[in-house]
């Protein structure tokens, strides 16, 4: 059993589910590490704010730790990802949303991803995206279902044999990588761009711990040169260095090191 | 039954579909009239268009038709809308696709819209949304699944007890409404805004039959003193008259009257 839906072990969906007809939905993506999510508070609050916006009914956070659990009991060492995906349930016609929505929640156990530490050895290989992120209004940040563009991207990533793609914002300057969020060392200190596409959960510990030691700066790809070390962070894979993007070559260097250690004593 | 996956009777989709985990599909809402659908063949070039986009394998039309029948079997007077979509299927380590990808279509029967008929006699009241479209880059025009501004609308839409929605673009121009493309008379003739989101097959079957005399127009919302007519044209609700959006008023004028006597005569 790797799937419970609305509490109760199944595989499948209905086939009316809004999340499935319009991506009308809500996910986080949740790293158990011997049965303890360390970053759970902050991926609950992004599921809030982003239910909020959908306007999708929350489960209680008890019940999703719940079935975490159920979950993680058939895990040897209860260590795996796990996504809790919040649907605006069934019902509707058309986009038009039903008067007494019931939302669906859907949580599935994965394994623990097995190339990470292979990835944070020997550096990441990175190209940039063709494709541009655009500017979501209310939708900006959050971990939503409408995640084509991530999809389109992670395509190019697999044609071209790389393991990351960074993708552009809309006056094309460095905003995230497919699933992670950029950390770039420079001659002024460590920053990350301003309005990243999701707001990570990874990231906002990595704000909390470095607090005004971690700046905002927007960075044009032809500003590369200048930037000695880049890093990737979700709250999954942790912190990783990229060691090339496109033309660019960075150094898997002491920021990386501090950062990664950091991650590892505080959270593990 | 009212739905096929892959063919076979089923209420339900695999939990791990990736147009259940990311929007990663294309759909289609056909309408059927005793068992013909006059704009089929629209429909499937625009579903081609994006499944070629999105990197989903599209199945042979001829089992998406034969499909379709086989649910129409079921209604009295072989009339009702169809949802086709065509999902990327299951698999792949989350964004990233799996090596040998096989999609899913899922086939849906609906009843036919029982409003349409009295929002063509009385006209619709529409109100401005609050949300803008971006610029979708390569996903512009496709009818994907990623439909989160369109559900966000309807809900704005229903909280305001009106019929539709209109949307603006970056620049603030009208582009379309939350299910329907736009159609403006001014002094100048027909016109539609040039970049909608969706590529209505409604509007385009309008495309070929007004050939140069629709053309192609930006307005902004304080531009519409000078519309005389606004209309929506979607492939199932056909021509109908937007009386009410916002503080302007419009008529049901001849032009709508002409343009709806055409759709009859051409298509049922």
């Amino acid at each position: 059993m790797n799937t419970l839906v609305d509490g109760r072990p199944d595989q499948a969906v209905p086939a009316d589910d809004r999340g499935l007809l319009f991506g009308e939905h809500v996910f986080e993506t949740i790293a158990f590490w011997h049965g303890q999510a360390p970053l759970w508070s902050g991926h609950m609050q992004r599921l809030a704010r982003g239910a909020e916006v959908l306007g999708v009914m929350l489960p209680d956070p008890a019940q999703l730790a719940r079935d975490c659990r159920i979950l993680l009991q058939a895990c040897p060492d209860c260590s795996a990802v796990i996504r809790i995906t919040i649907t605006a349930g069934s019902g509707g016609r058309g986009y038009w949303p039903v008067a007494q929505p019931r939302s669906r929640r859907i949580v599935q156990r994965r394994p623990w991803p097995s190339d990470l530490e292979d990835q944070r050895r020997s550096g990441l290989r990175a190209i940039f995206s063709a494709h541009r992120l655009a500017d979501e209004g209310v939708l900006a940040g959050l971990k939503h279902g409408n995640r084509l563009l991530q999809t389109l991207a992670a395509r190019e990533c697999a044609r071209a044999g790389a393991d990351e793609a960074v993708l552009l914002d809309s006056a094309g300057r460095l905003a995230e990588a497919v699933s992670s969020n950029l950390v770039l060392v420079g001659a002024d200190g460590i920053a990350t761009p301003p309005h990243p596409a999701v707001a990570g959960v990874g990231l906002a510990w990595l704000r909390e711990e470095l607090a005004s030691e971690l700046a905002e700066s927007s960075v044009f790809p032809a500003e590369l040169d200048a930037v000695s070390e880049l890093l990737v962070i979700n709250s999954i894979g942790g912190i990783r260095p990229v060691t090339q993007l496109g033309r660019f070559r960075f150094e898997a260097g002491p920021v990386f090191r501090r950062l990664h250690t950091l991650w590892q004593s505080k959270l593990f």
